[in-house]
């Protein structure tokens, strides 16, 4: 086993840096996060995003509050998780590297109508899913904003190939290889990760 | 591409069943959330789980109210986030399968010293990070708990092989293959998952 280097809080400095540097070995689904207000489409490349509830249905992101579409978000009260697929991954590093509404001219990207209540959100038309939220609690801590959504509608397609985000590239899933039966049954064990 | 299947919104069970379904093709790092009360050790796998902010910095976990750690996680206000390494997997397993003090039977399990602070917050000796918080704000919604840990400390080994769970089961992340000289330039201009 390697050595392990200990930080320690008191090193202030270093301890944000150790977390930086910790942070980049977590391995995420790629997300973008989109919304509309005053006619304009805004979005956002996240790895900070999650599941919270099954009852309701409900979804998380952590935005920064200097982001560029976080007034937007805040303002509109709803917002798209554009869940990437493998095959998007160009979309994903174009998202990233356009300011503002250049962002959605990589991708084909539609509106989500549904009886005007959530003002035509963009969602990216080959992402492995869209989930559409409703703001309904938001909490503020240090420089970012969590955004729970409740979800509302989901356009699914049906595939899992999520891209993948790790130590500042792009990827995908491998499964592990099953061993023998016993550890394939134990794997119907497994609790949801909810 | 797949046909799009559209789950509306007033249909609640197929809605809810739906994010259940596009869930489990989202794929996360696994990590184990431990903390310790009244002399015991408590502890779950959980894949909802992020960092919040740097300044401070600062990670969060979703649990489960009527998960058997909950009472302990939210008595103890502090907790480790050991992010577990695809070496560990069948430590990941055996957490997840037992019931109670079990659980840390399988892998090699220390306390985290730290001034009496932290109780001895146990975290696993080989895991790829372990990040001891201190809970600094929660926030309650629909059947889960969100706690925010101001990080402390970090013990870290130099890895990033993540275990990840998808689909159901356990696996881990394979980089895209760099296609030319410009797309790798373009890694560079990735924004922090932050």
């Amino acid at each position: 086993m390697a050595k392990a280097e200990l930080v320690r809080a008191n090193e202030a400095a270093s301890t944000r840096e150790a977390f930086r540097r910790i942070l980049r070995g977590v391995a995420s689904t790629v997300t973008i996060i989109t919304t509309r207000w005053e006619g304009r489409r805004y979005g956002m490349v996240a790895t900070a995003a999650m599941s919270v509830s099954f009852e309701p249905p409900s979804f998380m992101v952590a935005i920064n509050r200097s982001a560029s579409a976080y007034r937007a978000l805040e303002a509109q009260g709803a917002f798209a998780v554009n869940i990437i697929g493998r095959t998007d991954e160009h979309v994903a590093k174009g998202f990233a590297e356009a300011p503002g509404e250049e962002r959605f001219r990589s991708g084909h990207w539609l509106d989500y109508l549904e009886d005007g209540e959530f003002e035509n959100l963009p969602y990216l038309d080959s992402c492995q899913a869209a989930i559409f939220c409703k703001t309904a609690k938001t909490a503020i801590f240090g420089t970012h904003t969590l955004f729970i959504g409740e979800v509302h509608d989901i356009l699914a397609h049906g595939r899992s190939h999520p891209l993948l985000y790790l130590d500042g590239g792009f990827g995908g899933y491998v499964a592990s290889p099953k061993r023998d039966s016993h550890l394939e049954r134990d794997n119907s064990l497994m609790p949801c990760p909810l």
